[in-house]
């Protein structure tokens, strides 16, 4: 069966998923890439090579190869079996407002790491963007059912990965859209940003822990629905 | 130099230290007693061997001598050195508005597991209340510092230690009067109740996360300020 999954979403010890004030230098805003730092060194990310995606130091690449183990684990199985992905459009970019031109097409070059078609929610009317790699932008301003579906029938046999951020995941949440949500919780605390959890009530939802691996860097969640 | 701690206080997945429609059922509010589950299996807790705590299930006991490990590390950590506590009124009790009568006596039997001057947090005045072992339990109603006050002075050259519940540790938190906060983040949701972090800054009052154990079935966080 077809399923909606969210996958390396990092969260802090005080239930933040984005740090505040996200911007062009901070897309997960300030503190931010403390979520993700288990996710960098990893081989499935230093494969990707790509710096702009999270906005991630340079220093981390050139490990040959990356690291095996846990981490990677969850990062690989991440991109297995997906088909279409839904974003955000902060997700995609930090512009705001009507797209005034094209200019901006995504923080991940000209081939970007999808390589798929990708929905990216949005209030503001814009043509498809066809990217090297496969990769084509669709922009919906239907919301996020009608993006689901695009997703779905894009994807065929595949699964929907929703990407992000944190107001698209939630909303696909609240909605009960989402079948498994890995988390992967740090020990990093950023006390203010965009929560998570705040004002879900996930077991009223009908999601519960199904299984949670601790690495030494964080400890991967994943949440489905029983 | 003396230290006001936090230990082994249990936080879900989405951020709640106590679940909804706390009672005398229900001490730590319905599914709270999921956060405790890596605790009453300990060595530690075991040798306490009262059921009433945290009103824990009958069938945890009759385990010879309770489990050792990470788990039972931390519970006899929270223990070390204590020679002073300070709590809540609803950690001590169900009872709500004046003590009409001194029949509530805490929830742990004639000799608690304290065995040292206990400040309990009221808006209503209560002669001291003196048990068996050495527990005096303190009604004070002229707030936190106070408490703190004549915590610091009952201890001695021992610290003192915040038990609960969730609203007597953040107002500490927040007055920034709080070393050392040991958390147990388990793999529950609970959805609603009471949040332990949101509102609070907890990197601008100073708190970082230093140390991070995790075990079978939780993990271990502690925050100081640095």
């Amino acid at each position: 069966m077809q399923k909606v999954r969210v996958h390396c979403f990092g969260i802090s010890l005080d239930g933040y998923s984005a740090g505040p004030n996200q911007s062009l230098d901070h897309p997960l805003g300030v503190g931010g890439t403390g979520l993700m730092e288990w996710f960098f060194p990893t081989r499935t990310f230093q494969k990707m090579h790509n710096r702009e995606l999270m906005n991630a130091p340079e220093q981390i690449f050139g490990q040959e190869g990356g690291e095996n183990g846990v981490d990677d684990d969850f990062a690989a199985r991440s991109f297995e079996k997906i088909g279409a992905w839904i974003m955000g459009r902060n997700m995609f970019g930090p512009v705001r407002g009507p797209w005034t031109n094209d200019d901006w097409k995504g923080w991940w070059g000209d081939n970007p790491v999808y390589h798929c078609d990708v929905f990216v929610l949005t209030h503001h009317v814009r043509a498809p963007l066809t990217m090297d790699g496969g990769t084509t932008f669709h922009f919906v301003t239907e919301g996020i059912q009608t993006a689901l579906q695009r997703a779905r029938a894009a994807a065929r046999e595949k699964d929907v990965r929703v990407g992000g951020g944190v107001a698209t995941v939630r909303a696909y949440l609240q909605a009960g859209l989402v079948d498994e949500l890995h988390l992967a919780q740090s020990p990093v605390l950023l006390g203010s940003g965009e929560s998570l959890f705040q004002g879900l009530d996930l077991p009223s939802l009908g999601y519960r822990c199904i299984e949670r691996v601790p690495s030494a860097k964080t400890t991967h969640l994943v949440l489905a629905r029983s």
